[in-house]
């Protein structure tokens, strides 16, 4: 089993994602992608006026952004990416979090940030796994798209990496699976300026370590925090890397980054 | 097994739709839901700058209106309506055309006139029934909305009374089908003007004569006809009435159209 996470930056450059896609829909066995939102979202936001909000660098999920996500991710990028994996043979079938009660989350509570229509998932325990096995067994291909539902009746708004942490932990009692985390850089790099530098290999020691000695960047924190969560909760491997690099995998000249925590 | 369409207008009024999704989320057995797309999607295409093109009173998908119905139809309405009634207890799963490829267009041939993206399903052959019996089997609920694919990477624009008609169709083989389509009237009507003018019952030959008669408005001639189809093609029984008629159906005080072709 292997799920996927492919970044925004890759969504926005159609030769980038049809070229990922043909490497993803030819991954043997059964297999999960997970993707983000990229640019469109803010694009189109623009063009109806919506202002995205942040706070302390993070956005908000306000109500007419929720409907603007909602469409997006869940509508255009999902579908798009739904029936161009269709025409390549791989039987995908687009969801998200309210899709077959797929992940129930909790609208992040207010504290000091209000951070709106933002859903906070538990862990593998909000996530329906008998649907996807029941997906899998008919040879389906579940798409994700970042989105979950409050089981109240309001869709969320919750972060790509998260969602493919906990959907890989989920199944890990079930399968032996592989995290892949795909983006526009080469893996975690020692020098954020310097693509030739990647890390080939961080165990929990040595990312405590990259942490403290501030090597590792903000924004790559929560995306290590949700892989490291992983590989304590079961999940087998997981793998940091180019959208190109989808193909080598498993050889020799794998050029990302791969963790674990031993 | 029942196959529902819910109308376009309803879906603009958020109190009918609760209340529809609450009588709908009650159906006993299998069921099925297609949605159509309301006038949020010309709200948000104006939001966007996008005008309607109309050719001869039909709407045509260019490539932009596409991605707007895609993200509109698709994610907007579609996820809504979904959260919705996993709040109400109903395990609802949102699907396009193009998701387990459950439902296969052509592209319109371009003619005297160039529809775009929109799609033409040529019958029950190009459903995916399989698709369909495995999310029954575990107690999904599909939410359909009105977009197919053409198994080449484009997703395309169907018409949801046709969408429901060819679905209805595929499952006659295998259940025991009643199509009903709900819409904001209470019927076909004799006069369009008078609400309570509902015509109780027609079969075929009443509808030649009512058609022929110009009894029938030209609007409702495609909903009659992809009804009478899919009587003729097994589907045991074809209902037209408003939304709020659905809790009814097998009442004596049902008060819409009920279609045969005896």
């Amino acid at each position: 089993m292997i799920v996927v996470k492919i970044g925004g930056n890759i969504l926005d450059t159609p030769e980038r994602l049809q070229r990922f896609l043909i490497d993803f829909a030819k991954l043997p066995g059964p297999k999960l992608l997970v993707h983000g939102g990229g640019k469109i979202a803010s694009a189109i936001g623009q063009r109806l006026g919506i202002t995205p909000k942040m706070v302390e660098g993070r956005r908000v999920t306000d109500a007419e952004t929720l409907d603007l996500v909602t469409m997006v991710y869940g509508g255009l990028v999902n579908k798009q990416v739904v029936a161009q994996l269709q025409a390549l043979g791989c039987n995908a079938i687009g969801l998200t979090g309210a899709d077959a009660n797929l992940i129930l989350a909790t609208k992040r509570p207010v504290r000091e940030v209000d951070y709106g229509f933002a859903g906070d998932v538990a862990g593998a325990p909000d996530i329906n796994v008998q649907a996807l096995e029941a997906f899998f067994s008919v040879g389906l291909t579940p798409v994700c798209a970042p989105l979950t539902h409050d089981g109240k009746g309001s869709m969320l708004n919750t972060n790509a990496d998260t969602i493919a942490s906990v959907l890989a932990t989920a199944l890990a009692p079930k399968y032996s699976v592989k995290l892949v985390y795909c983006f526009e850089k080469r893996g975690v790099l020692q020098d954020p300026e310097d693509d030739a530098s990647v890390i080939r290999h961080i165990d929990s020691q040595k990312y405590s370590h990259l942490k403290a000695t501030g090597v590792v960047s903000a924004g790559m924190i929560p995306k290590l925090d949700n892989a490291f969560a992983a590989l304590e909760q079961g999940v087998e491997q997981v793998l940091i890397c180019e959208a190109e690099a989808l193909a080598s995998l498993n050889q020799d000249n794998f050029s990302g980054t791969t963790l674990s925590i031993l």
